[in-house]
């Protein structure tokens, strides 16, 4: 095993300043047990002197014992002109009980002088006392020196004292923050390799993206002696975000020899990212590096050619090692092999050259040019095929439905949908409120189906997107629908593309239905 | 003014093998005129021998005179063992008729006996032979290196003499690509700088971000010697996307010295990124540096203090720069200090002790509790304001809307809605159909209002966005709709949440239309 590089995840902390994040202590908690068992070094979970809300957290947090992390709570130096002792964020933090402190304080002349207003003597003071203190107290200090890159850039000998002074107070590690994200990789590099050579403490480094470099500066960190990294685990923060842990675990722990993770956790890492996603309520950019969708999707027909022969061809890293998938997506450009391997997933004595493979292979431009996606609905994609190979019988037959929403003057708005089907010959007809037409038309369905299928009760909608296809038109424009869809132990997707969003969700609704009872009945045959 | 590095797009070719991206001949003729009229040196705009749709584009675009970009055409090296001249591929670039040609040939000794399956001497040849081609018919030729960093690290003497095929073929540039994108920053600053040195031609980079180095990797390349990149103009690519030109441009020519558009057109960039996202139907990623709209959005109290006061101070560059805005977002980490300044937009009078601020405050927290974000939606946040204080009165009354929804057997569904509104004692009912409940709805708004106040006819909506806040109960869970509208010349953004999308869409028109008719009204008391 190689070099160890200690990993500091400050989602619950820097994270929690991105623009349209905002965690309850619940979030919190559910996020700080998932990165302990991830087996990440450090968890920076709260700024308790500017958010008193972070101390109930912390308060929480003290009862669930970690298996593997160090909790940190992150505040700056004291105040200028005061005793430590005496400073409101310093006791905050110490109310925070937490066995690592994290203290910021200024490295860029200018910052002192012009934004905290005070002498650059007592900032060195104060970066000195304030560590001093939690050193007293038995806790481990990592001292984050802000602004570092810019203020070594405007004042070297400036910046290199006032981490000087945090090592006089006792500093554990120094970590040098590129705090506005504007620094360039090359400079990065060099000016790490000066502190590392500088000072006998572990270096850590800490990146912004505003210049889109927080990974390779990270990394560049790291070629250069830095042992400790800060970021987000899935990259949000404020304005560009944080260095995305993430990518940068993978780098260094997949690509390199570096120790960030226990070796099992590599292959979770895309699975962790995806957790964390969903609990801070975010959309994973699709096109991220390692845990994005289309990471290791191929379209070309060349690349997907490729691929084929030797996946390193295409590829800089085997998917599994961070338990991404391969993914060969339809288009124009992708070519008929990845349709065929989807065919013979449904029967394997389909031929390229057989007529029906034509037939899919054209139904399948008809319903792009609709402006259906089969990329992530794949339970839709396999109802085509199959519809097109005759291996497929509708489970139940619509006789209509209507959707009524009204709005009093003053009332409450509502929504409520009436549907009739009918199953082997028998009609059934039922009603249902909800909370919207979808919602309503979703739970009709169920219930007029329960009397056929009991089987259905267990499943149950887990995502709903709406994805505006033409933007021009405004409320008239197309709309694709996915819906996400479990009965406890599998996952399936489902697509529906129309003009009308109702009907665009009841088809990709019912697709979910029949998937499920198709999927039944296959058990059955082979029970 | 500093080095010129030319700019060379591929947004049309590598570009469109991005997952999602499905281009029409006329969004590329778009495409092509905005990055001409924006400065960019080279346009990339299709492979002619994989993609036949590519020579219809070719054909238009030939008539199509551009005042400042190069048009070129990418295509492969002649297949082994023929010769130029009888290569399809080489002839269909040749119809393209641009007057730069793209080769692009195989620098890693694995993919010439693995994947093209052929010798090393005669890849050398298909390479020099290609390239002496098309010198013969009077083009520039760039020559594009696949896989070049993966090769080079494989073999470079290989790598090399791969290079020096194209130099005796007549190449008027070398690009290093490193088209799987896995490649550190420090490999490749290293491995382009020794490559300078080689070679007496312009040196290019080519990167992916697979690694997620692509910008970093492609400046390290341009401070290492290279004096060409390429890129996607908004990253988007094969996998994890091509490199950003977006940002590249402006770290290099923004940030650095660097020749990389005409003098005016660096404060183009945000619209001109956001003008080919509209075109691609994309969405901007909001956290991208410098064109999303996160990218100097701050958030954290200390943050704002700080830019308020020097704004340097947290911003690595002044956002005007790039033709981008700065925002304070409201959160309980800004503080009042940026909710104060929304407020003196309305009414200057207002004092941060007033108890109005404070009531403002509330209802903020109120509205954000239930779900409501004014990132973005500046004016359904100023009739916030409005409404609390008493700057506000309702241009017209709902007496009740009803939608309709209905699927028969085996019709077509349709959304039809009644509205009943009152204006100063006068009462109007009609009805609307549309595509979806909630067009039928803005339709039937928009007929019931013209008989009051017949200056909305040229309002209409441009952008409707749906967001599931909460994911957890699928088709239950509240949702956000945000909706832009433009009556030609301005362009504002109104929000509503509810668990109904149909009610959340009402009250973002109601916003809509009321904001519009309130600067209506000011602009006539300015009058």
């Amino acid at each position: 095993m190689g070099t160890k590089v200690a990993i500091f995840d400050s989602t619950l902390r820097d994270g929690a300043q991105a623009e349209g994040i905002s965690f309850s202590v619940e979030d919190k908690l559910k996020i700080l047990t998932l990165l302990d068992d991830h087996g990440i070094d450090y968890i920076e979970a709260g700024n308790p002197g500017s958010n008193p809300k972070d101390l109930e957290f912390f308060a929480r947090a003290s009862s669930i014992s970690l298996k593997h992390s160090k909790l940190a709570a992150f505040g700056s130096t004291r105040r200028r002109d005061i005793r430590v002792e005496n400073d409101d964020n310093v006791q905050s933090l110490l109310l925070a009980a937490t066995p690592v402190i994290v203290i910021f304080g200024k490295s860029w002349d200018f910052h002192v002088t012009e934004i905290i207003r005070t002498t650059l003597e007592e900032n060195l003071n104060m970066i000195r006392d304030t560590v001093a203190f939690f050193k007293s107290k038995g806790k481990e200090v990592v001292y984050d020196a802000e602004h570092f890159f810019d203020g070594y850039k405007a004042s070297p000998e400036y910046a290199v004292k006032s981490l000087q002074a945090a090592v006089d107070g006792g500093a554990d590690s120094l970590v040098l923050c590129d705090t506005n994200g504007g620094s360039f990789s090359s400079e990065v590099g060099e000016i790490v390799r000066k502190m590392v050579s500088l000072f006998d403490l572990p270096i850590g480094i800490h990146a912004h993206n505003d210049a889109g470099m927080a990974v390779a500066n990270s990394v560049m960190a790291v070629e250069n002696g830095a042992r400790h990294v800060q970021g987000t685990y899935i990259g949000f923060g404020e304005r560009c975000g944080n260095a995305n842990l993430s990518t940068i675990i993978a780098n260094l722990g997949v690509k390199r020899d570096y120790d960030c993770l226990p070796a099992g956790e590599y292959r979770h890492i895309t699975r962790t990212a995806r957790h964390i996603a969903a609990i801070s309520n975010v959309a994973i950019n699709e096109r991220d590096p390692f845990i994005g969708n289309c990471a290791f999707a191929h379209k070309g027909g060349m690349h997907i050619d490729g691929v084929n022969k030797a996946s390193s061809s295409f590829e800089h890293i085997d998917p599994e090692l961070v338990g991404g998938q391969r993914r060969f997506l339809m288009s124009e450009v992708s070519g008929r092999r990845m349709i065929l391997d989807k065919i013979w997933e449904v029967d394997a004595s389909i031929t390229k050259d057989d007529a029906v493979t034509d037939s899919i292979m054209k139904r399948l431009k008809e319903l792009e040019h609709e402006g259906y996606q089969f990329e992530g609905a794949e339970s839709t994609f396999e109802l085509v095929i199959r519809k097109q190979l005759g291996k497929y019988r509708p489970f139940f037959e619509l006789e209509h439905f209507k959707i009524i929403g009204e709005q009093p003057a003053n009332g409450e708005y509502g929504s409520s949908a009436i549907i009739k089907v009918k199953v082997d010959g028998k009609s059934e007809i039922t009603a249902a409120e909800g909370d919207g037409p979808v919602n309503a038309l979703d739970s009709a369905l169920r219930k007029v189906l329960d009397r056929f299928y009991p089987e259905l009760s267990n499943v149950h909608l887990t995502d709903y997107k709406v994805r505006v296809i033409n933007g021009r038109d405004a409320t008239a424009a197309k709309v694709r629908v996915l819906i996400q869809s479990t009965d406890g132990d599998s996952v399936w997707t489902t697509v529906g593309v129309s003009t009308d969003i109702i009907e665009a969700s009841w088809i990709a609704l019912v697709d979910s239905i029949e998937y499920k009872l198709l999927k039944l009945e296959e058990a059955r045959v082979l029970a």
